[in-house]
């Protein structure tokens, strides 16, 4: 069987396909790249859109992914909206005009940060979703998460996004300062459920 | 295995169960009732949200589907609001107060109508979705559509819900006069989706 895995990030094809290769399966990336709004509220269903967009273009079995941030003191956000909090309007007065000249990763932490300036409850989680959809009608699904607390300030320079402001639970470092963060991680967790699942119905 | 069929309609319990009963698994109906809030905003999600929250909160494997009518001309609308579609603020105007007297269903009927007035493009689907939480992390679901038109008028006394402004495609008749509903239905056709997948996984 040949399974496309949806995404244009190297890394994340090479991670994916590593992960899955007990299966024995062919691994295809897609042949351009589609547009697929994430304007799902959650993220299996972001996973899902995604997934059913690639299905019905290619026709062949799609893999896809969606992730992101949950934080309890601030009602589960940025959750799916963790890659453009920052533009969000909840506590957008927290950032000034000049910090919109910094990244997007250093924007959306700093807007973290200020929000969560005065809160004790300080628990978060990293959250995944992969769906595969097999056909037209039919999918399967996997989900992973990473328990653990928002740092006072961001540190280390491994990961990319939200990783050097979350300390997992166990650690007393940010996952920007982990070397094996993939090992650990919210996806590679959904991904050790989806491969149960793959080999069943394969 | 034991696998709970999350709803509280007997007449649907008895469809799932007599659909899968091939797979040989004892079907068992939740000990009570949990208030899910349907805020998603797909099918495949709302019923995920509520397979997920019943496997939280008694451990056994859970199927719940949600489902709807999705009109072309009206942007897809009712969609995931089908059920609520008479509250909506879209299109509110053309509902006037005396009409909120009717039943629930007779009342989205006369929205709709009203709403595709002098429109020609009558295209519709009606669209299921039914997820099987198998364990905290895992997951399978199968979808079902069945096309149609929107009807002129309402006609026909058997179904529910939005049946008698429903036209299946091939037919001349509303689905609230088709004897044989439950054999063409997009919910027949989601769990015929689905049994394959379980058979597997199984």
């Amino acid at each position: 069987m040949k399974l496309m895995i949806c995404t244009s990030n190297k890394k994340k094809f090479e991670e994916i396909s590593s992960m899955l290769k007990a299966l024995n399966i062919e691994f295809v990336k897609p042949p351009y790249e589609l547009d697929v709004e994430e304007t799902a509220n959650t993220f299996l269903s972001n996973a899902y859109l995604k997934a059913r967009a690639y299905y019905e273009a290619f026709g062949i079995p799609a893999l896809a992914d969606d992730s992101g941030l949950v934080i309890e003191a601030l009602g589960g956000r940025p959750g799916v909206y963790s890659a453009r909090f920052y533009k969000e309007e909840f506590g957008s007065h927290v950032l000034k005009e000049e910090d919109y000249n910094l990244p997007k990763d250093d924007l959306n932490n700093l807007k973290v940060l200020r929000l969560l300036e005065n809160e004790e409850n300080r628990r978060a989680k990293f959250v995944s979703a992969i769906v595969v959809m097999m056909s037209n009608s039919q999918g399967i699904f996997g989900e992973g998460e990473l328990k653990g607390y928002i740092a006072k300030e961001p540190s280390g320079s491994l990961g990319f996004g939200y990783d050097p402001i979350f300390i997992p639970e166990g650690y007393d470092v940010s996952l920007a300062n982990i070397e094996h963060k993939n090992e650990i991680s919210h996806r590679r967790k959904a991904l050790n459920a989806l491969f149960d699942m793959l080999k069943k119905v394969l």
